[in-house]
């Protein structure tokens, strides 16, 4: 069956219940997953169809482990940066989304596969991004769970090193898969009556 | 009838035959489906929920005409700084891709839409260009057409001009909207064993 046939789930389902998914089971892949998965990627848009992206799927356990204590490093790193925070009692305890993400950097050693967005450096972001939704949106529709990450320069070396990165290829985003404890459903947004104008910058849209 | 449940095609289906579409009819776009294609939009995951995304969605006439303009200039400033290009006697007769895109230069001032996606200077992509392929899957699920696109630097300030974009706001790309005149249908990539590693940079996956 081809990856076309393979995602019968509607655009509607897909896109409104892909919520971040940091709860996985450790169970693995199937490799026909990830190939279709990988499949659907490369058919979003990118700039005259010159493809700069590439994936790096890391589904090896050791290697897993030791990506995941660098991941882990890397969360630590950004609240530090970003917000001063140092240790899990400077996270606000009523922050949801940070106290599961800070759960997640602790766990992600034990995800089952990571992807890595990879391209030549200097490569534009708008000619991979797509790509990436595609991957993610694809993983929902097969039912397996992601969030999009980013890692803190502070770990890239080690990143490069342990997965054999050249120094001329960027890193763009990591996307952890597994299968979800819990549920996908819907997420919260800002109405779009707020983020959407017509015609010029701070003119409301005809709907409410 | 909510946005998810107007989109009822498969991702299969949208995610394989999102092709780049540059022949437009003049018809216009239902502000129903607008409204329908932001909606998908903004459930792209986005760092933090921080939702810095935002659409400018262009349909008026004059302003439309005078944005065409604007992108024909913007297409050539790219090729006289890419390729050397200055005229349509230099692009390559046998290159499908440009001689399109060049054409579409000259018929964009007649689209009946265009999409800004905006966002507060200094955003990461990551956090915007996973909306803007929902943008373009969601159009294709009712049957509109569109083609990712950059604006190049020469026309940035007469953009903001037009359309009252603050100058602390980043144009991330520029979305045509428009009917097909001609099919939807296949993409050619490269196949995916070519453009996916398995456990580090150069290692083949495990498919043909």
């Amino acid at each position: 069956m081809t990856a076309q046939d393979r995602l019968t789930m509607s655009l509607g389902e897909a896109m409104f219940t892909q919520r971040a998914i940091r709860r996985m089971k450790p169970d693995p892949i199937p490799v026909e997953d990830l190939h279709t998965i990988v499949d659907a990627a490369v058919k979003a848009p990118n700039g005259g169809n010159k493809q700069p992206g590439r994936f790096l799927v890391l589904t090896e356990k050791p290697k897993l482990q030791e990506f995941g204590k660098l991941y882990h490093e890397a969360w630590w790193a950004k609240r530090r940066d970003h917000e001063g925070w140092l240790s899990p009692a400077d996270v606000p305890s009523d922050n949801k989304n940070y106290q599961s993400a800070m759960k997640f950097a602790d766990e992600f050693k034990d995800v089952p596969c990571v992807v890595l967005a990879l391209a030549p450096a200097g490569t534009q972001l708008q000619s991979v991004m797509p790509s990436v939704q595609n991957l993610l949106l694809a993983a929902r529709g097969l039912g397996i769970g992601s969030t999009l990450t980013m890692l803190h320069p502070q770990v890239i070396d080690r990143v490069r090193e342990l997965l054999a990165i050249p120094a001329d290829v960027d890193i763009m985003c990591c996307l952890p898969l597994g299968y979800p404890r819990g549920n996908f459903g819907p997420t919260s947004r800002l109405p779009t009556s707020q983020t959407t104008f017509f015609n010029a910058w701070g003119s409301p849209p005809p709907w409410k």
